[in-house]
């Protein structure tokens, strides 16, 4: 059975599911940086997912990244499964414009996280909600 | 035209091809670290492939993380899309060990490279080139 890594619970905010994946926002509020978590148990490694499920992962990532662009014109896209610290995987989608805060450096244990206002966390979960409604098979989670 | 950017041709040694990517090895010695790198012209995002080769790319990366971890065993594997600095899409593949001179933070920039020995990088490329003859399609470039 899927649960999701307490780590995680405490770092995002759930948004909503695509088929395969949750789809969290980091509480960081220093760049806009979403997750995607295949709802899969004891699930460390993209490529410990049967066929089906990476092909799956890889559709949900490129809407993701896609709408990310879409919306926010970035200069980059970072996508990543690390897992060093956090074994359970989750798959990093982060819009990086030049002169953000770890510009050109990976944002990974780069600073301390800067949480959101707690208005600016549901206003924030709300626009994402929103957009990813334009994704076929999301259902948001209020 | 596929072209390598300099700086990947500069940071990185060619093993050889897989359908759809070369298959480099980065010439710091401090992780085993691979890279694909999609033989498409001006490419920048995952997302930007067309859904074949998105597909080839997720069975690619796969085949490769598979075969990482099958030879070394590692604690974490490490896929990341960056492209802040070299904007060519290239696809790292990091095996990571508890310990290693970046654990458990990412490896980009954490680091000043420790290039191979010449004959480290030469006998380095072999173990790779042979360990990757194991991937269907892979054909080695000396």
């Amino acid at each position: 059975m899927f649960t999701l890594h307490p780590r995680l619970d405490a770092d995002t905010l759930l948004l909503g599911t695509l088929p395969l994946c949750e789809v969290r926002l980091h509480r960081d509020s220093r760049y806009p940086w979403l997750l995607l978590i295949p709802m899969r148990a004891e699930l460390t490694e993209i490529h410990h997912l049967n066929e089906a499920d990476q092909a799956q992962l890889m559709r949900e990532s490129c809407q993701l990244a896609n709408l990310m662009e879409k919306t926010l014109d970035p200069d980059s896209m970072n996508i990543a499964a690390l897992g060093n610290v956090v074994p359970q995987l989750h798959v990093h989608h982060v819009a990086r414009f030049d002169g953000d805060d770890a510009w050109p450096g990976p944002i990974w244990g780069a600073l301390p996280t800067r949480p959101y206002e707690e208005s600016e966390l549901a206003e924030a979960a709300d626009f994402w909600r929103q957009a990813l409604s334009a994704i076929d098979g999301f259902t948001p989670v209020a």
